[in-house]
C-alpha cells in the first residue's frame, strides 16, 4: 500500500526571511503550492498559487510582497500554515497565535519559529488535541538534522537524555579560538563580518538558542512541562582562550554542550574530547541521543542556513496525516 | 489531531535469533503483543499472546519454541509479519516468501532480513501495491541507526547519495589493526574470540554484508533496479598492515566504505581522514548522506546488535499506516 497522498498541499507561509523565503521557493519541487505568504507589512494571497520567483524579484527591489495584508493570510484556502516568524520569548506572540488560529480551522500547523513550543507547548497540544489539524516543528531543533523525527522513530518513551551542540554560531567562535588562538571579541567580530553571527549575537552566545532547542527537545521527551525558566543556561561570553589552550594541551576542547531529559535542561561550556562525537567545528551542529535499546546515535549536519532549515520544515509537511479537507477560505 | 493507533499490533516473528528473540522481548514494551514465533523446526502461536518469557525460558534449555509446525505461524491472528530468518542471496528465500505471503493476505510485513529487498525489490514493491498491507525494512540498513527513516524524512529525491561504514565486523578489524599494529589474521581471530565476528566471517570482510545494505538504500533511492549483481565490491581481506601505517603517517586511515546513488553501488578500502566523519572506530556504523537542500548529515550508532536491531524493526511497526482490520487467521 504506497500512495501519495501527501503531495499538493497548499501552503500559507508567514514570514519571508530566509527560512519563509526557501520553503516558498522550494515548495514546487516537493510538489505543493504556496498560495499566501507575508511579511510584518504586507501579504501575497492567491488562491491559485504564487508565482514564487516573480513575487520574490520584485520583493528584493524593495517592492511590497503583494497588496493584501497580512491578516488576509487566514482567509487564504491554505492546508498548511508555515510559521517563520521570529521567535519570542515569555508568551511567543505573535507565533503562538498564528499556529493557534491554524489549528482552530482545522488546518495543520508547521513551525519554524521556536517561541510557541518551547514557551507554550502544553497549551498548543491542547488545541491540536480539539483540532483536525496536526502540529510538527522539526526545524526549531538543529536546522536540517532530523532531531525530532529521530525521536519520533524510537518513540520518545525510548530516548532517555539528547544532548549536543546546538547553536551554530557559538560553535564557530569556540572552534575558531582553539584552531587560531584568538580572543572571544577578535573571532565573534570575524564571524559578524562573515555572517556567520547576527549584528545583535545575544541569544547564540548566551545560551538561549541553544536553550529553546533543549526545552522543545524536552517537552517531547516528556509531553510538556518544560519553559525556558526552567533550564539553566550559561554562555560562551566569558572563555578565556586560554582556556580553551589547556583543554587543547590535554587532548579536549570546549563546547557550548545542551542537554535536554525529562529531569530539566541545561546548557553550558563544557570540556569534549578533542577528536570525540561533540566536538564538530565551525557551523555544524550534532545531537547525541541516548536510547534504551539501541544504545547511543548520532546526528551531525547544517544546524541552520534558509534552504537547510526549509528542508525540515518540507519534510514535516511531507509527514502530516493525509489531506484535511479545507476548499476554500 | 494527536491518535495512538500504532500501538497493540499483533505480531508473528520468524526467526528466533538475536534479533526475532529481541523483538519478541521488546514487544511488550512497545504496546504491541506476539502472537506467533517460530525457528526453523517449530512454532509457538496463540491468538491471545505468547508468553514471551516462559517460551524463552523453555528454549533456553533446548526444548521446542512451541508445539506447532512453521507453516501454523500463516494461520495465526497476526497484523504484522516480521521476518528475521538469516539473510540469502539470488532468491532470497524462504525470506521472500514470508514477506510475499503477509502482502497477499493484506497484512503488514517488516524485514529485518536483507535477501528480499536487496535482492528483488521490484517484485516485493509490485506486491505491496496490490496489497492493503505496507512493506518496511530498516533494520536491514545500519541496525539500530535511522538509515532509511532520514532518506525517508528528506524523501528520497532529495538525497543524491549514501556512503558509509555499514559493517562492524569489518571496521572493528580495521580499526584494531591501525590502533595496534597487528596483522589482519591476528585481528580477525580476536574478533571472533570476542563474539564481534562470526564463526564464518566470510560476508563481512569480502564486502558482501556492506554491499547487500547499499543495495537496498540504492533501490530506495532509485525505487527499484539494483541488486547485488550490480555492486562493486572488493573486502578488506587483502589490506596489509603495513598499508594501514603508512596511512596513518599521513593523518588518514582505512576504511570500508561502501557508497549508493542512482548510478550505482560501490564497496572497497578507502582512505578516509584519522579524524574525520568517517572514521568511526570499533564495531559502531556511520552513514552520510549527501542531500539536495539540506547539506551533509551524518548518522552514526550501533550498526548491529539483538536489541539495536529490533528498535529498528519496532520503530517500522511504530510507523506503518493505520491498522488494516484482520480478525482471525
Amino acid at each position: 500500500m504506497r500512495s501519495d497522498s501527501n503531495v499538493g498541499r497548499r501552503l500559507a507561509i508567514l514570514g519571508a526571511g530566509a527560512v519563509g523565503r526557501s520553503v516558498a521557493e522550494l515548495a514546487g519541487e516537493y510538489g505543493h503550492s504556496v498560495v499566501a505568504i507575508t511579511d510584518s507589512s504586507d501579504a501575497a494571497v492567491d488562491d491559485s498559487g504564487i508565482d514564487v520567483s516573480r513575487t520574490f524579484a520584485r520583493y528584493d527591489r524593495d517592492e511590497p510582497l503583494g497588496s493584501a495584508v497580512p491578516e488576509a493570510i487566514f482567509e487564504s484556502a491554505y492546508d498548511v500554515l508555515i510559521e517563520a516568524t521570529p521567535t519570542t520569548l515569555d508568551d511567543a506572540e505573535p507565533g503562538f497565535t498564528h499556529a493557534r488560529r491554524a489549528l482552530e480551522t482545522d488546518r495543520h500547523a508547521v513551525l519554524a519559529n521556536k517561541g510557541p513550543v518551547a514557551e507554550r507547548y502544553a497549551e498548543l497540544r491542547d488545541f491540536e488535541r480539539e483540532s483536525e489539524g496536526s502540529l510538527r516543528f522539526e526545524a526549531t531543533v538543529g536546522g536540517a538534522i532530523p532531531v525530532l523525527s529521530t525521536i519520533e522513530t524510537y518513540s520518545p518513551e525510548a530516548v532517555s537524555t539528547v544532548r549536543g551542540v546546538l547553536n551554530g554560531t557559538a560553535n564557530f567562535v569556540l572552534s575558531r579560538m582553539a584552531a587560531e588562538g584568538l580572543d572571544y571579541d577578535h573571532v565573534l567580530a570575524e564571524a559578524q563580518d562573515l555572517g556567520v553571527a547576527e549584528a545583535d549575537p545575544t541569544f547564540d552566545v548566551d545560551g538561549t538558542d541553544a536553550a529553546l532547542k533543549c526545552v522543545i527537545v524536552a517537552n517531547v521527551l516528556a509531553d510538556g512541562g518544560f519553559s525556558l525558566e526552567d533550564a539553566t543556561v550559561e554562555g560562551i561570553e566569558a572563555i578565556p582562550q586560554s582556556a580553551l589552550d589547556l583543554a587543547t594541551a590535554d587532548g579536549q576542547t570546549i563546547r557550548l554542550i545542551g542537554e535536554a531529559s525529562r529531569d530539566g535542561v541545561r546548557v553550558a561550556p563544557r570540556l569534549v574530547p578533542e577528536h570525540g562525537p561533540l566536538s564538530v567545528t565551525g557551523t555544524r551542529n550534532i545531537v547525541q541521543f541516548e536510547t534504551r535499546h539501541a544504545g547511543t546515535l548520532h546526528n551531525s549536519g547544517p544546524g541552520a542556513g534558509g534552504p537547510e532549515t526549509a528542508s525540515a520544515v518540507l519534510a514535516d509537511v511531507d509527514r502530516l496525516p493525509s489531506r484535511v479537507g479545507v476548499d476554500g477560505g
